[in-house]
C-alpha cells in the first residue's frame, strides 16, 4: 500500500469517529494458525482439526473443528487463518497499523508432551520469522506491522524445566512479546503449584501473558435447544477466564508474582462485574481470606484487559473497576481516573466473527472500535481513546518511540 | 419493638448514609426454609438433607448439605432458617420495614412429581401463614412486614395442569406476590416448549418470578485445590442464572410474553457485562439472530434486578444497562436516565452470608446497603436511593400506597 493510500485511509478511520485520534492503532487480539500447525490440525483424524467438507450448495471446502459435538459441524476455515497477507489486508482494511498475533485456540493443549515441546519451538521460530519479515509499519520508524505472542509447551506430562526452555527461546527472539496461554496449565489449570517456576520466569522475562478461553464450561448447561456457536462464545468463553484468572488469585499467584504481566480477552469476562461478590464471598470464608494479601479487588488493578467487550459502557465499567482497585489494598488507597484506559488494550479477536458479506468492513472491529470512541473514559477523552487504540500496547510490549 | 425504638432504629440507619433516605427498606432477596420443608430435608439420607454432626469442638449441631460432595461438609444451619421470630430480630437489627421471604434453593427438585406437587400447596398454604399472621410494618398502614415468594412443582414428570392449578392457588393468597424460580424447569431448563403455558400464565397473574441459582457450573471447572464455597458461590451461581436467562431471551420467551416480570438474583449475575458480546454472536449467527424481535441488550431492560451486587460501581453498571436497552429495541430510542434505578430492588440473601461473630450487624447486608449509598444513580441521588431501597419493591408488588 502507498504511503498516500496508507495516510487517505488513516483520516479516513479517524474521521469516522466520534473524535479525531492521533495515535497508532494497535490490535492485541488477532489469530492465526501458522501453516505448520493447519498442517498439524489436517493430519488429525479427531477434533481439533481441520477437515475437508462439501458444503449444502456442493463445494469442496476446509472446516475447522475445534470441540468434539460443535455444533453446525464446526466452521469454516480458509486462507484467513493462516496467509499473512489475508492478515495485512484485514489490518488495512480497518486502518489497523501494528497487530500482536497470537496461535488461536485449542494450541498445543491435545499433543503430547514431546510433540508440543517440538512444536512450540518450532512454531515460535515461525512466528519470528513471520514477524520479522513483515512490512514496516508506515510511520513508525523501525516498528514492524506484526509482532507476536508465542507458545509454550504447557501439556500434562511435560517437564517444567522444558517450559522454562521455551521461555528462553522467546526470550531470544526480538518480535515475540508474550506467550498466549489457556487455562489448563500441564492438566490441572494455572493455580497448580508445579507451575510456580513458570510463572517466575515469565515474570523475570518481563514477557506479556495472554489468557485466552477455550473450553468454556460443560455445554449441558446449555441445554438442547440449537443455538449455533452462541451460548459456548458468549457465555462460555468469558466464563472460563473467569474461573481461570479468579483460581489465579485465590492461589496467591498475583500476591507472590505482582509484577506478571496477564492481560485477559474479552476484557476480563465477567470477573469486572463478580469482582464484588467474589470479594464478599472471601470474607465469608477466613480460611480463604487469610491467604490473600489484599481484597480480591484489588488485583484487578494489575492485570491487563483486551477491550474486546463491544460496548462503550462495558469498557467504562471495566476502566472503573481497575480505576478503584488501588482502594482495596491492604494498604488503603484512592480511586485513580486513568490507570483504566491504561490498562485495557484494542483487539479484533480476527479471524473469527467474519462480516456476513465478504466484502463488507468487519462488524465486529467496528463494534470494539466504535466502543472505544463512544466510551466516557472518565473524562479523559481523546488521550484515553489514543492509549486504547495503540499507546497502551506499544508501552505494554516495549515499542513506544 | 416500640414505635419509639423503631423510629429512632429508623433515623440511625438513615444517618449512616451518605444521604438522607425518607423511603422504606424492603429486602427482596430473603430466604426461609419452612418448617414443613426443614422436616423433608432431616428425612432425607441423600443431599439435599439436613443431618446431625458433631463439630470439633464436640457440640452436636445440625448441618445443611445442599449438594452432594460439598465442601466443608456442608454448612451450619440452625433456627435463622426457619424461626420467623429470627428473621424478624434480622430485619429490626438492619431497619428492614419488610421483606419478600421465598424459600432457599433447592427448592422442589429432588422431588418424586406427585410429592413436588402436593408440598408445595402446603408450603405456599404455609408461607400465606408466616407472612399474614406476621406483624404489620410499622409506619406502612395496612401492610404485613412479611410477604413471600411461592413454588411451583417445578420437576421432571409433572402434568403442566398441576403447575398452573398451583399458579390458580398463588393467585388467591393474598401475601404471596410471586414465584421462586430455578432454572431446570421440568427438566430441560427454562427455554422448554412444555413451559408455555406456565409463562402464559405467571404473566396473566402478573406475579413476580424469581429467578434464583442452585446448581452453578460442572465444579470440575473449579479445580481441585480446596477454596471453600468461594467459586460455586462467587462465580457458579451467577454462571447459572446468566445461563438461563439468556437461554430464555434466545427461545424468545421475552418477545412472546413481554410483560412477564422477572427478577434475576445477584444483579443478573454476568448477563449485564456480557450482553454486548451476546448480542455481537447473536449478530454473527442469523439463524439465531432471525429469530429475536430486538437485538439482545434490548431485552435486559424488560427485566428487574436485585441489587445484591456488594459494590456501588456494578450497581451503577446494571443501571445503565437497563438505562440504554431502549436504544436496542427494534425501533431505535433513548437512554432513559431513570429505568436503570427503577428495575434494581435491595435485597439481603439472609440467612446466607451470615456474619463471623453472632453479634455483629452482617457485613453483607452493610456491603449492599452501603453500595446503594454510594452509588452515582446517574446523578439522581436520594430518590433514586429510595427507589432501589424500597420504593421499586412496593410498586412492583402491588403495594405502593
Amino acid at each position: 500500500m502507498s504511503r498516500v493510500h496508507a495516510l487517505n485511509q488513516l483520516s479516513t478511520r479517524r474521521a469516522s469517529g466520534m473524535s479525531r485520534s492521533k495515535g497508532p492503532l494497535v490490535d492485541v487480539h488477532t489469530h492465526v494458525y501458522l501453516p505448520r500447525y493447519a498442517a498439524e490440525l489436517r493430519a488429525r483424524t479427531a477434533a481439533p482439526r481441520i477437515m475437508n467438507w462439501t458444503n449444502p450448495a456442493g463445494k469442496a471446502e476446509e472446516r475447522l473443528l475445534i470441540l468434539d459435538g460443535e455444533p453446525n459441524a464446526g466452521r469454516p476455515v480458509g486462507p484467513q487463518y493462516w496467509d499473512r497477507d489475508e492478515k495485512l489486508q484485514f489490518m488495512r482494511k480497518h486502518g489497523i497499523d501494528i497487530s500482536f498475533v497470537s496461535s488461536a485456540n485449542p494450541w498445543l493443549d491435545f499433543l503430547p508432551a514431546a510433540r508440543a515441546d517440538s512444536l512450540a519451538r518450532e512454531l515460535n521460530d515461525d512466528l519470528e520469522d513471520y514477524c520479522s519479515t513483515s512490512p514496516e509499519a508506515e510511520g513508525f520508524s523501525g516498528l514492524k506491522t506484526l509482532y507476536g505472542f508465542g507458545l509454550l509447551p504447557l501439556v500434562p506430562g511435560i517437564e517444567i524445566s522444558h517450559i522454562l526452555q521455551t521461555i528462553d527461546q522467546i526470550k531470544s527472539l526480538h518480535h515475540v512479546r508474550g506467550v498466549i496461554m489457556g487455562t489448563q496449565g500441564i492438566g490441572k489449570g494455572l493455580d497448580d503449584e508445579a507451575l510456580e517456576p513458570v510463572w517466575e520466569a515469565l515474570q523475570e522475562a518481563n514477557l506479556v501473558i495472554f489468557l485466552h478461553p477455550h473450553y468454556g464450561v460443560d455445554s449441558k448447561a446449555f441445554g438442547e435447544k440449537s443455538n449455533g456457536h452462541v451460548l459456548p462464545l458468549a457465555l462460555g468463553f468469558p466464563f472460563e477466564t473467569t474461573i481461570s484468572i479468579t483460581r489465579l488469585i485465590l492461589a496467591g499467584v498475583l500476591d507472590r508474582y505482582p509484577s506478571l504481566r496477564i492481560m485477559l480477552a474479552h476484557s476480563g469476562g465477567a470477573l469486572p462485574q463478580l469482582s464484588s461478590r467474589l470479594a464478599s464471598c472471601i470474607d465469608h470464608d477466613p480460611v480463604v481470606a487469610k491467604r490473600l494479601k489484599h481484597n480480591a479487588r484489588y488485583y484487578l488493578g494489575q492485570l491487563y484487559y483486551d477491550a474486546v467487550a463491544y460496548g462503550p459502557e462495558e469498557l467504562d465499567f471495566v476502566s472503573g473497576i481497575i480505576g478503584r482497585s488501588s482502594r482495596y489494598g491492604a494498604g488503603g488507597g484512592q480511586y485513580q481516573t486513568q490507570i483504566g484506559s491504561q490498562r485495557l488494550l484494542f483487539g479484533t479477536d480476527h479471524p473469527f466473527f467474519p462480516p456476513l458479506e465478504a466484502s463488507q468492513k468487519w462488524q465486529s472491529v467496528e463494534d470494539n472500535l466504535g466502543a472505544i470512541r463512544a466510551a466516557h473514559w472518565n473524562g479523559l477523552g481523546v488521550a484515553a481513546q489514543d492509549d486504547v487504540m495503540g499507546n497502551n500496547a506499544l508501552r505494554l510490549f516495549g515499542l513506544s518511540q
